[in-house]
């Protein structure tokens, strides 16, 4: 019997998406399974719908977030897949799982600080559901709309250039020294909306980048048809991730994941639109590689041009 | 400090949803927490937005269900809170958390069950996630529309007639028999989407009993400010139960849950509107009782009008 540590998380949601995909298209279906958000006709606009979970010892321990913090973040993780495809979210549900013994007043403002930062983002908690489990897990959904262009995964060309928005390594490095048994917090998600809404008129492929650049970079290699190329010391690394892995921190960077950075793939002669969105994206955005053709590899390159050896390219939940 | 074991999960999510309103109103939310489904503003005809999950050890255990049927299962539960708006669903995200050592084919066999129950309803699955955790869960999103009127747990007034569809107390056998120890399998919960979207244009105020009727009672006359008296002897009680449980078997079918089954308060006008939709309700529907003026009490009444003594009304995840 194949087990799905045997399989892995990523191979196994392929196969799935494969699945479902030949039971045929449905003409409401404008981005199915597989994708950051499903893309869903509906009205005159487009709806995007996403969900994703943080579960205590998968995601965080105890201790690593406080309860308005686990709130907010289970709503910045959810809210970066649609800053991935150029949305805003509307409307959210929360969907708690929680020990018997939890503080009634913890998890309350656990989801008051969810609800706190999606009335931010212009979006509203409507609903949601709670179950008794062996530990804390938060599960959300978001629906959203797009303001303007709907951006996938597919759609990257060769030739185009690959951006990443602020820097890489810094969440991924604070995790490890959690995990680790250290002391602190984890890092709050950045606020990509924006950026993911402008960057979106340029765009012709984009992900968010939270189980690791190099396995996002696949995902959206494997949508678009493509290989791409990554040259390591124009990565923007975060400076505490330099400072304690150094002459590795590149590779840390590209691979840790936790980042929630937006990863985009712009043709070439898109540079002066580009320039002038750049000062309304809130952040840095840094050209890290290009697409190339060919099968979908991802090719890490040091300063020499040489391939990076990379023992795993993100965060699988099973591999 | 109080646990969520002291507050109960109906009085948690209660004190919630009032906190969360608190925070004043937004003119695209129809209907917020604390119904069956939201109901939201977006384009020319409201959504719906609900979502569910079961999970393992807690609404199952292992050999309670199929893979296909606990994924049905899962779809089943949902649809059942936008029946009990007049919804219907249009699409689906499934949220799967399962232990690494899961045979791969066995959690693909349970998406595809999902689905499967999904377009039978005509409803897509667009989406999901998977993340490792100690024991099986799934947690489902269904979007949906409402093709007519959509009907909420506020609006029954006094003298309206209380009518519940198909038959109750079956379900809630089966699982008391199986977590003794039993053998056998959760039965399917029923579909009412099409008894919910006819049942909308005569109800004042609708709820799904999943947690038992005279719990799930008590969320509609709060919601709509009155009392409500249900006559044990009228109750559709499953033949199963009535077998086995003989002169216990009303209360029990009255307080077990598991039912999916739809609770309608309509106004006595009605009667012959209602005599003209039952032949395409597809299920029994019985009158069980009334609604009264007065606070959000429910009294479940023996054959010679005494209150029958309940100890509980039905299923709470930590009271």
């Amino acid at each position: 019997v194949r087990r799905l540590q045997d399989v892995g998380e990523q191979a196994w949601i392929a196969r799935l998406v494969r699945r479902l995909a030949a039971g045929g298209r449905d003409r409401r279906v404008i981005v199915g399974p597989g994708d950051d958000a499903a893309v869903l006709r509906s009205g005159s606009r487009p709806l995007l719908l996403t969900t994703d979970s943080l579960v205590e010892g998968v995601h965080f321990r105890a201790g690593w977030l406080t309860p308005a913090g686990l709130g907010r973040r289970a709503f910045a993780v959810n809210a970066s897949d649609l800053a991935a495809m150029g949305g805003t979210p509307t409307f959210a549900l929360l969907a708690l799982e929680a020990p018997a013994r939890t503080p009634a007043a913890d998890l309350e403002t656990l989801a008051v600080g969810f609800a706190s930062a999606a009335r931010r983002a212009g979006a509203r908690l409507v609903g949601g559901n709670l179950v008794a489990g062996p530990r804390l897990g938060v599960g959300a959904t978001l629906l959203g709309e797009a303001p303007g262009r709907v951006v996938t995964r597919a759609g990257a060309r060769p030739g185009d250039v690959l951006y990443v928005t602020g820097t890489l390594g810094g969440a991924g490095l604070v995790v490890r020294r959690l995990a680790a048994g250290g002391r602190g917090r984890l890092p709050e998600p950045p606020c990509r909306l924006a950026a993911g809404g402008l960057l979106a008129r340029v765009a012709r492929a984009m992900i968010d980048v939270s189980d690791g650049l190099l396995q996002d970079l696949g995902h959206l290699c494997r949508a678009s048809g493509v290989g791409a190329e990554v040259h390591a010391e124009r990565l923007p690394v975060a400076r505490s991730c330099r400072r304690v892995l150094e002459d590795r921190a590149a590779v840390f960077a590209a691979t840790a994941g936790e980042d929630y950075e937006l990863l985009v793939a712009i043709p070439p002669g898109s540079g002066r639109t580009l320039e002038r969105l750049r000062p309304r994206l809130g952040c840095r955005l840094t050209a890290v590689g290009r697409v190339v053709r060919g099968r979908p590899r991802v090719r890490l390159l040091d300063g020499a041009g040489r391939t990076c050896r990379v023992v795993r390219p993100g965060f699988d939940h099973f591999a």
